[in-house]
């Protein structure tokens, strides 16, 4: 077994668990120039609309000066996809990639083959399943998140979409803009949250978040997860444990994804498990796209079986013109947008220049941001 | 002065207050079949698609064969404006009116003058600003609503709104429906609720209630009101108050409208005021829209200075085509529908249906129901 050069902390730990078939990287501290490259979504016309727009190419998560005057090299690009894009362009002699869910570089296996001095690669955001994680387990990678940068920025907009589902607002508004006044034709489907049961698969971090901005509606929570919270957290936040995912979801009015997406979680939804679910179910997906059989979810929405669906995320992203989801009755969808509010830019962007400090210097990374270290994944990831 | 005959409390009430220069009219207890006219939206071809859709014309609040089978004559419509309108038809006559302030009768000194044996005029729903309410303090007559019967509805709704235009969900929704993806366009100014100023004018039954549910965002809350509230309430709440509206308002990144519509809110927001809200402010209007200035807001609106506006209330109802606010930007508008939802029209039904028993049985009301009650406003009115 062969071992990598990191900080000391880092080498007791893995002589501690005696882990690993991963061949050698230099994880940290190696010393030198680097090279690193951004993936962000060109912000164009809207960059100089606001001095805080640092998620976008042109912002640069707002590191090009303290990057370059240290010696290092920083590539931006949103060209990430296809033959001859610039992110191919720079796989072979990178050291560190950092991308965002928003406009993901695909990380594939292949692409890490090729990527001979890649050693670390950050999400700005939380969720990389853009990247093959066991490929890079495999390979001696790193990959983190900057976790916590946008888990109330993600919480806030699930409890948007929920209130937009189940008052019905989109047909509303619409009639505006056309010049009608229909109030009857969104009346007949517009309901109250107070009162309906609203179950949430994962409470993570940002499931937590979503109770409890949920518990003051008197709503009927229910959570699922791996692990049931601790008694003092779950009587604060007034939700209830359901051990067996499918014993919860018939009983939901409104469901929300709370979990990555991982083989175990990737089309979960689809048509059988969605033929169970109460006829008229909300459904709000900000985790990932792929989770849900895109076809099934689409057909249940014409069908009437689901009532609303909402979300930011897609498979893959950017959405395809003719993506189902564009077309499909009672959707309330919008491009990957939940996680990237000028707010969770701010911290994403403090929270890349924390790692990246912390990667020069060979030092830890914060525990919870790491989603492979040493061949294992995050147990989230497993 | 003249007594009108009322049940024994009201006439000790009245007796007490010595008060009053109306008109003498019987207000309660009057035996025999009374015309109860209900004005409401039509639902036309929504009517069957629930059946707990009671708030429409065909729906009739579920009070007809109940009426009927007491002897009592129920008329509905939709037929509200203009000359020959159906309610016109039955002002001469009718006992009770019902309206909504969905689609408002609207109820002039005129009208009242005309109405010679109309004794009450119920408000299924909250906000009686469709009634000439100082003409019909003049006629002896009692205007009361269903207090109480939406005040969850529409706080949940103003919520939601406030979430809409701070998160620019809007924009990403048109881009889904246009087949576009832009996260920049977009991005550039989303933002999370967390950590910004909110000032609630009004901190009523709903003003409450949105404030409860604002507390888990961590927002800096404000309100202002003729009243401070209870410092327990306050506490719990997490609300601060503001004395002088006009030194609350500049602090404000969000404004929320939670009071009435009477001769001193009518267009408050005029331009001037507006000037000296802060600029990209965010104002969210379920209250009354001739509190706003309508071309002042819309001015606004396309100068920026006003970020994003959203609410479902306009002046005159139904909207005109040519309304305004229907084409200025970033508006977040819908018909007059967060007080209509199919859990409040059962709740506004059922009070509906509780105030005209009393009145048949000529007893008093709740309290907090009465908004002109023996030639006296509601102090909410005054």
């Amino acid at each position: 077994m062969a071992m990598k050069q990191v900080a000391c902390s880092a080498i007791k730990a893995v002589a501690n668990s005696g882990s690993s078939s991963v061949l050698t990287r230099q994880l940290h501290a190696s010393p030198g120039s680097k090279k690193i490259v951004g993936v962000f979504y060109k912000a164009n016309e809207y960059f100089t609309k606001n001095p805080n727009f640092v998620g976008c190419v042109e912002g640069a998560l707002g590191l090009r000066q303290w990057l370059e005057s240290q010696g290092h090299q920083y590539i931006v690009t949103d060209d990430k996809d296809g033959p001859n894009c610039e992110l191919d362009k720079h796989i072979p002699d990178l050291h560190v990639l950092i991308s965002t869910p928003f406009h993901p570089a695909y990380v594939t296996a292949e692409r890490i083959k090729k990527a001979k001095n890649l050693q670390l690669l950050l999400t700005a955001g939380i969720g990389s399943d853009h990247v093959d994680l066991k490929a890079a387990a495999e390979a001696g990678l790193t990959v983190a998140e900057i976790t916590g940068s946008n888990v109330v920025s993600v919480a806030e907009d699930e409890l948007m979409r929920i209130l937009i589902l189940v008052r019905n607002f989109l047909p509303g508004h619409h009639q505006v803009i056309t010049g009608d006044w229909n109030v009857a034709g969104i009346a007949y489907r517009a309901y109250d949250l107070e009162g309906k049961t609203v179950g949430t698969i994962g409470a993570g971090r940002i499931g937590k978040l979503l109770l409890q901005r949920l518990k003051p509606f008197n709503c009927n929570l229910l959570y699922h997860d791996r692990l049931k919270m601790d008694p003092e957290l779950e009587k604060e936040i007034g939700a209830k444990y359901e051990e067996d995912l499918d014993t919860m979801l018939p009983k939901c009015d409104i469901i929300v994804v709370n979990m990555p997406l991982t083989e175990k979680t990737r089309g979960m939804f689809d048509k059988d498990r969605i033929s169970k679910l109460k006829k008229g179910v909300l459904i709000v997906n900000n985790a990932r796209g792929a989770i849900m059989d895109t076809q099934a979810v689409a057909d249940a929405c014409e069908s009437g079986h689901i009532a609303g669906y909402s979300g930011d995320v897609w498979y893959p992203q950017p959405a395809p013109k003719d993506h189902p989801w564009r077309y499909m009755p009672n959707q309330a969808m919008t491009p990957h947008i939940s996680g990237t509010t000028i707010d969770a830019q701010l911290r994403y962007a403090a929270g890349v220049k924390d790692m990246l400090e912390r990667y020069f210097k060979g030092e830890e990374f914060p525990v919870q941001n790491y989603i492979v270290k040493e061949g294992e994944l995050a147990p989230q990831y497993r």
